[in-house]
This record gives structure tokens, sequence and C-alpha cells, in this order.
């Protein structure tokens, strides 16, 4: 069995790790990290919980955990990993982070975004960057796994295929991406409030969002250049889900000619076909948040407008899983060898 | 691999039960019956099973499903198993009959309360009702198994230690329980539209629904004699979950004395303290649907009201597992002999 | 034009006053106070008042309120007002307190029940419970209004006929109350987050929530006695709106029978018949608080069941408005011999 | 008084007609049209209009409502006004059309994108589009008013300063729209459940919605030329509420500069600052649908994005009140020549 500790696992995103692990057969945790929760256990914590989990809330001791556990993964605010990594820890454990902090590769790029100086770049380089999808062969080899982020797993898996085939412009890429409520954390925070968030639909972080340097350097690396892209996220009246709206133009072929469905079917299916948590939705049907509630899965389509020239790319996935942690429990699997799918063969729940 | 069809498998009930029986280990699904959607593709009536059930639904002939199959669950409107079901298909396979046809034991009661005529009485006295807690050693041994209501569940679980152990009037019971959406069905009705459920909370049914008689019977045998129960549903804007509120007068001690929390608690522990889907929460923490939405718990506690002489209980379940789908699941398991946890071991989803 | 000032101009409730206000024309707004949020535009803490309103919130300064308005309306933390209140004050404009200070005439069932020390028990007595269609001719000439509570306004007129008329036993009273999240107030706290309200149902404060000795002593009064009720409040997903299911024993008539329908809807017509804001529903039409949301009244119905010999009483209303700042406002309107209905003519909004 | 009837008294859009002329001074309906409803008590279908309300529902005679009333407000399918209407009706009655028959100028384009065959297009010509803020006075000299839809509200009100300032580049204009769920009708449709909306976005008639052309051309016109645009509505799990994302591409001034924020704000302004109905919003302040919601309101705003090029611009507005109800009543006020405000009083309902 694999041990694992989790620094963070009072947030959402952790407390989707820890139903995610209990139904992995070859883990067990070892270690709930939670500065707010120290000593209190961990199901009076997460109620649903109960009678599953008998652990107590331990603190954030990163040595000692690296000293206990095959695997940390960090649920932590940004800055938090890279101002406490040493090579030290790195040479013990391996790490899943679920925070941004080694996700670019341009620390500069980082620290303007985030607003905040790294505190170790000396890893950035080795980071991988764990979209499994796309990195697959470069995580199985890796210490340290920077998790990608909720909206960018979505937003890059949605063009990914056509931005690296060629078929539309990288740079005018617009991204729009509705997030249930789970994705801004479980701080006491008023805008957060039942009643603020509920029958109300708003934009947020409009032209600034953290998540745009991300999405461009990964699709960037696609395109072969580096690009800008217009991201705007949006918050929903639902707990879980992203659904990003992505448009694009087409690019025109030799003969004048746009790229038809099929051809940007075909781009979906090379790169998708044999994925198994990536689904590419027969040809009309629009991705449903709720099609892949509570599983692994990001469903994508897209529709070709012949009047404008653009594509209309469609992706779903739920925040939580493959948007947080079940991208996190894969990464893991892929670390150590296990079936890629291993904890993750959850069956969308509807309704 | 146990064969097992499924007669209704496009309703609510129907869509959790192809989801269970996808994560059971000794299940394979060999009929999806559905009158409405002969012949569509069952992924194309539920796109979360997308990529993961290629069948196309069938037509609901249960001679032929009896030949094919080791177990079938029926979900499907009341009246429609029992204007079907002969002494050849009992002969040649297993029944969990998710619909109330055989629950009640009194035909003149289900005949009163369901307001249809009872077509096949001659199997109800065979039949067993199915909560596992309360009559497992029963259904063991059964070929036809009436899956108890997802309120009747609820309630009946919620009170049952105290009614059998005497410690309150079970005439004074009164139980207000509130349903999520889904146990009113995949019908097109205006009364079930997003708008007119959201942002709104209703009684309906008062005095009148067919759970009610149900309740009373099998309270009725814990205590011993027959028993009049007052019983309210209410629509609450949820998908899943079903909250009983239970209030009854508790019957006061030789000496005078009511009795107290810790003879109550100790009350549930005789019943359930074995049980694995039924959790005693901690003293004062309240059952919340949250805390049980995707899996296989009930979720009880009580409080005493010292000022009043009554006890109020409370029992959360999610009213497509537990209350449905799930038990039907746990009563297949006892029916063949597998673990009974076999294909439930969910963690709750949160949030 | 009377002058109004705000005390908690900020919080769900006091939001909702200036939004009835705005429509009152006889009343002007000039002050609204607010700690949390002193010298910011009330626009910018209640966007949706852009453009509508241009002041500023102020600061608590009661003294200085009391000169410069006729009256004022404190929505404030219990014991607020109780803390600050002097005869000075009152002798210079009209309190509407939407707070439980002056609700309770025992001040010490009051300090049992909220756990404080009341600072100005010399105005209990004085005030009058603004249960306006129960207490309208002392209402108009008091100088002090104790504002009814959510739960409050809701139980007591659901059942207040039939035990005024001596129909029902009002010590078998049991109320079961469903409420939206305004009620918990926009305070950040972790259960009021979007996430842990959203998709679920709990009861809470079970047997120890503080609006029930202001039940009991309500209905006491009309009972001609005192009396015990059991009241189980529950956190509803949705933003406003209580619903109040009660149960209780009926009184049989001196021949032996139940009192049948026909009289108890005699007993509420001759309460509620002329009362604007208090509907009777159609035979069999069960009360949803989406039918009277954004609106000031409170519908009420009720289901004899013969089999139990019980009652089943329900009643829907807008906590924010007839459970707090429309109540508020017909109290103002009483107070300054306005019509009763002014600024409170709004149609239920839906859906 | 004016008189007003309403063909379609009985879906969303239609019951909000009432809710609002219920507060409209100048008028009294005399007409609650709804063929499925006919000699129903209008309130049992609404039952928010209990003793508001005592009419029943008529037949759609229009030829007799044009005798007795002085407005008709038609909230109907598709290509019903446009197979009834005849130059007797409009004789003798105005017409409030909230179908989309009498917007689109060109009958081709309509035929093409409704998928039916127009019935009377000599209208057409004569019709005036009635978004109030654009053709004001040309309403106001109307017979036959065509009524804009929801989302063609929002989306053209959001850009038009910017179209018509020549400060984007309208064929690069994308439209990202999401929409409450009373947008989709009170129609019993499987996909309008709250099971099937609940927890659940999704986007719908991609490149294929038939606001789009309604867009093309009155942005078009605000262009001075032929355009083109990306529109993609969404469903969202709420009630009411449009929320626009709207992205395009600065154009350049001489200097080769991109036009900066105060010139952006400088062009609303232009079109805005003494329109009641629309709210600029401060700086940063990102439109909400909750800040609108029950109100006639739209806010708008917008964001540049240097990085890119672009401006992202934001609108929201309640769909059944400035997208269909309160335009239409705003609309009969500058054709009777009452205050445009009259009966849109209304304050914007929060939480």
């Amino acid at each position: 069995m694999v041990k694992a500790g989790i620094i963070g696992a009072t947030g959402y995103a952790g407390g989707e790790l820890v139903r995610l692990l209990l139904g992995h057969k070859d883990v067990e945790i070892k270690w709930y990290g939670s500065r707010s929760y120290i000593d209190k256990k961990y199901a009076e914590v997460y109620q649903n919980m109960f009678e599953l989990v008998e652990d107590k809330c331990l603190d954030d001791n990163i040595e000692k955990l690296a000293e206990e556990v095959d695997v940390i993964f960090t649920a932590t605010p940004q800055g938090y990993l890279a101002s406490i990594l040493t090579e030290e820890i790195l040479d013990k454990v391996k790490i899943v982070d679920l925070s941004a902090d080694y996700r670019i590769k341009d620390v500069s790029t980082y620290e303007e975004w985030y607003k905040i100086e790294h505190k170790s770049p000396q890893f950035i380089e080795e980071a991988v960057y764990g979209l499994c999808e796309v990195n697959r062969e470069k995580v199985k080899k890796a210490r340290l796994v920077a998790n990608p982020g909720c909206y960018t797993t979505c937003s890059i898996l949605t063009a990914y295929p056509l931005v690296k085939e060629g078929l539309i412009d990288p740079n005018s890429l617009i991204i729009d991406a509705k997030s249930g409520t789970s994705g801004a954390g479980r701080g006491a925070k008023v805008p957060n409030l039942y009643c603020e968030v509920n029958e109300n639909m708003k934009a947020y972080g409009v032209t600034t969002h953290r998540h745009t340097p991300e999405i461009e350097e990964q699709l960037g690396y696609a395109a072969g250049k580096d690009i800008t892209v217009t991201f705007t996220p949006h918050l929903a009246p639902m707990n879980r889900g992203i659904l990003a709206t992505e448009y694009a133009s087409l690019i025109r072929k030799q003969d004048g000619s746009l790229p038809g469905a099929a051809e940007i079917r075909a781009a979906y299916e090379k790169y998708y076909k044999k994925e198994k948590f990536v689904r590419i939705l027969d040809d009309g049907v629009c991705p449903e948040t709720k099609w892949v509630e509570g599983s692994n899965y990001v469903d994508v389509n897209f529709k070709v407008d012949e009047r404008t020239g653009r594509v209309v790319m469609m992706g779903a996935l739920d925040n939580l899983v493959k948007g947080a942690a079940g991208q996190a429990v894969q990464n893991m699997n892929l670390l150590f060898g296990f079936d890629e799918a291993e904890g993750l063969n959850l069956v969308p729940m509807f309704p």
C-alpha cells in the first residue's frame, strides 16, 4: 500500500481527495493535515466521513510527513508549498501539488499574476505539469507534479487538438468559463454565502484571472509559439462543474475553404480516442456539467459556425474531480505505476 | 456473474440502479427495459453513461427476460408488476420490485390507498418486505422482494428502535418528511419544472400519501399492534435526499420519569450498532441530507424535549440510493449471498 | 413625509426595509446605519440599490438619530437595543424593533433562552408585540413595537384561530418549520456558504430555538393559559420563505365527534376574512413559499386527519417581508395612521 | 384607464405582465387569454394572484378583444399573431407583440431561422422594434410594436454604444449569454424538469439560436452595415436573469493606440446616462443578474483587455422584466403617452 499524506485536507479539494483515496485499493491515507482543525476529528469537519475516517486532523509538518508517507498531496494556498519545499523533502517523497506554485515555467509571469514572490524557483524547471493526457510520460518519471487548475484543465483540453493541429488561430481564442461555487473554496466570505450566489450569475476576474497565463503557456506549447487568449470565469449557482465555451477563428485551408466538422472531429479523435477520461460526444450533443458530476470525465464537443468562420468548442468537467482531486489521483497513479484509472472508475451521478 | 435485467431503466431510480450495478463486481446488466425509449441507446437517454453503456433500450418482455437473467429489478409504475407476474416467472428468476405492489400485506389497504385493483394478490403473502436491517434473514430466502419506498425507509428506520423498545407511544407519531425532487420521477409535468420547484417549499398529499399505510404496517409489527401515524411529505428544492423529522410522546417509566437520552441512544445502538448502513450520529449532531448524498447510508439522531415529554427523531438518506436503488442492490446481495455491501461502498459526495 | 432611520441597514432584513420604504409614498429614509460599513456608499453594499440610494452608511448613534427622524427601525443583534434604549429616546421617536429584545414579557424567560442579560427590562411592559392582525389597536398607540420573529409570525398566525376558538389542544401543538437561508443573516460563516446549504436539508436548534417561548407566550394568550409546544426549525436551500407545518390534536365536541373541515374553516375566516395580508387558500390547496415571495402575504390552509384525530395546519410567508421588514412597515403604518397596506401592495413574484 | 388584454396570459411572460400591470395606475386588465386554461380561474393557474385576480381565463378571440380593449399584449408562440392579424384589428387597437413575428424586417431571414411561413408579412414594415432606449420616438407613433427578445435586449444594449461609436469591429462580436430557466417557458418538457436543470450548465442552440439574426439586424443598423456575430445561449440553474458576456476587437485609433477605458465609458454614457433603466456600473463592478432581479434595469459594464486588444462587455437583466413583460409595459407607456417608468418603479429584490 502506498502511504499518502494530505496537506490541506479540509478544503473542498482536500475533502474530495479523501473521498477518492478511500476508494483506491492501493493507497491508505496516513495524514490529514489541516492547520485550521488540528486535533479535531476529520469526520467532524466533514460529517459525510462519519464512521469512514477515524483520524484526527494534524498540523502541516512536511518534514515529518516526508518521513512517513510515499506521496504528499498539497491542497494549499498559493505560495505555501514554494515556501517550504526543499531538496531533502523531494528526495524522500513524491509530491502532487494542487496549488499553482509550480505550474508556470516563467517565474516572473507567476509573480506578476499571483502577486507573490516565488520562494523556491529552483524546482520549477523540474516540476511536471500534470495534465495527464498531454504529459503522461513525463509525469511517470517526475518527483514533483504541478497539478493543473480546474479552469485550465477544462479550457486546455477543450481546445488542445485544434490548436495542436493548426486548425484554429490560437490568438483568436476566447474562453468563457462557468464554474460551480466549490471552486471558490470553503473560506467564510460574504460573496460565497448561499444567498449571494443562489439565483445569480456573474463574471469575475475579467481579464485578470490567474489561470490565464497557465492556459496561454500550455496552449502555446501546442501552438509552438507564444500566444495570448481572453479568459473570463463566471460563478454559477451550483456546487460543482465547469463548463468552458470557447471561440476561435478557423484557419482557412490552402484552397480557401474552412475546415469542416469532419476534419475537426478527426483532430479530437486523434488525441482523445484512446483517452478514457476524455469523451468526445456525438455530433450535436452539447456537454453538460451534470453529465460528468462526481466523475473524472471531461466531455467535449464543438460546432462549426460557417457564417462567421469560427468554431465553438465546449468542454465540461467536475472541478473537484478532473479539475482537482481526480486528476491528482490520476497523476499519482502514473507516478506509482498503477492502472491510471484506479480509484477513478466513478460513474457520473445523475441527477 | 449474476445477470440482471431492469424493467423501467430510464426513470431516475432505474438510472441509479444502472449507476450502482456498473460498480458491482458480480453483476452484469443484460436488459435495459424502457417502453418509452425502445431501440434508443441507453446512453442517449442518460448521457452520463456515454461510453459506459453501449446497449439499447428494450421492450418490457418479462417472460423473455426471466429466461435470460437471474434477477429482475422492476422500477415501474404501481400495478405494473402485479398485472404480469406469474408463478412461472417466479420459478425462474428472483425479483426485486421497487414499486409498491407487494409491500402491503392487506390487499384492501393497498387498493384503498393506491386506487387500483391488485391483479395478483396471491403473491403478496410470499413477498418479503425488503427493509434489510429489519428483515435480513427473510430476504435471503425470498423469491420476491418488495423494496421499500423512499419515505418509508427513512421514516421507519428513524423510529424503529424506539417503537420496538416501547419507549414511545407509536400512535403519537408524527412524521414530517422533506424530499428532493428526484422522488417525483422523470415525467414531464408542470409542477416538476425547474421554475416551479426552485426557491419553493410545499407540503403535498397531506393525510393521504400512499406511504402512510406502509409505515403503519411496518411500525405496527414493531409495536406489536395496529397503529396510525400522521405522515406529511414535502417537496424541497434539491435533487436528492429525504429528511424525516419525527415527533412522538415518550412513555413514562414506572417511576414516572421520562426515558433519558442515554436510554434512547441505547435503543438505537441495540438495533443499529452493527449495521453498516445506519449511522447513529454523535450527540447533538443533526442529520443532513447532503452528508449521505450518493451513498447507501441512513444517518439518524434524536433530541429529547423534556419540556413537552416528546422526543424529536431525525433521519436522512439519499432517496435514490438507500431509498430505492441502493436498497434494491442490498437486497439483491442478500438474495445471492454476496457481501451485503458489495457495490454499495460509496462515500457520500460533498459538496 | 415621515423621516425614518434604520440601525442595521446592511443585514438582509435591513436591506429589505430599504427596498420597501423606497416604495412607500409617505416615508423617506434619512439614516442608513451600519457599523460594519461606515462611510461606504449603501449602494456599494447592496448593488441592487445603485442609482436608487445615494447615501453613505452611518454609525449607530441612536441619540442623534432620535433628533433627526420620526421612526427608528432596529434590525440589530439581540441585546443591542435593550442596551441603549432610554426614556429620552422613546420620548422623541417611535421605535420598531426587529430584534427580540422586547418580544417576551417575562424577562427571565428572555434571559434563559437568549443567554444574555436584559439591560432595560423597564420597557418590556410597555412594548407592544407587533403582530398586526392580533394586536392592531395596541400597536396604533405604541411608542415601542416589538416586531415578531419570522418563524413566530408564521407559526402563530397558522394556528391562532384554532387555538383561540378552542378547536385544538394547544399543548399538543408541534410546529415543523422550514426556512430559506436569508433568515440566517449575512454573516460570513461556513455553515451558510453556498456549497454547505445547497442541495441540503437539516434541522437545527432542535428543542432549543429561541422563537419557541415567543410562540408559546402568544399562543398562550390565545389559549388563555400557559402552554408548551414543540418547535423545530429547518434550513432549506432557498433564499426566502418559511413554511410551517403544524400538527395538533382536535378537541372532540360534546357529542364525541371531531370538529370538521367546515368548522375549522369558519374559525380561520372569523379571524382572517377581513385581513388583507392573510389569505385562506381554497380547500385542498397547500401553501407554497413561492406563491408569497416578495410580498407581505401569509397563506394558510389545513387538512383534517380523521384517522388520527389531528389537524395539519400549514402557513407560508416570506421571512424577509411579513416575517421581518414588511411587518415592520405594516406596524409603522399603524403607528402613523397611514393606510395599513401602504408600501406593501406587492404582488408575489413568480417564478 | 387604459384597458388591456393579454393573449397568452398563463405563460411565464404573461404571468409577469399581470404582475406588472396590477401595479400600473392607469391600466386595468380586461382579458386573461389562455387557450390551455379556458374558464379556469386565473388565480388557480398562478396561485400568487389569489385574492388579487378574480377573473377566469378566456379563449383567444382577437376580434372580440379588439373591440373591448385599447391595447393587446400577445405572449404567444411564434407565428400565432402573424396568422391572425388584420388591418381591421390594427385599426382598433394597439398591439405589443412579445413573440418574434414582427421583429425581423427581412421575411426570408425570419422564415429561415424560425422554420415557419410568415402569414402577414404586409405588417412587418410598419412594426416598430420596441427597444425603447433606441427606438423611443418611433414607438410613440406605432400601432404595432415588436417587443424584443430577452437575449436580444441584453445582447444589443450591452454592445450598442461601442458599435454605434465605431469603437469595436462588429463582425468580431462574440456573445456568450447565460439565461435563467423561466426563459424556456412553462411547457412540460423533460429537459426543463427541476432535476435536469438543477446543478447543471449547458450551451444549447449553438450557432443556430433564433435570436441571432435579431441581434445582427439591430446592431447592423448601429454599425451602418450588415454584420454577423456569434451568439451562444446557455441554460443556468436559476429562475430569472440573463447575463451576456460579450467580446469584441477594439478598433485602433489613427495613432495606432487602442481606445481606453475612458473613451469606452464615454460612449456608454453618451447613450445611457439619461436612461433610467440602463445603469452603467462603477469601474470594476461586474453586473450580476441578482442585482436586477424583479426590476426593469439593465446593468452594463466593460473591461478593456489590453493584452489581446479586446474589450469584454457585460450586461445583466431580468429576462421576464426588461427581457419581456417590463419592456412591453415600457412600450405601452410610450404608446399611450404615460410616464415611461409608470408601473416599472420596481426596486430589484435581494436576496
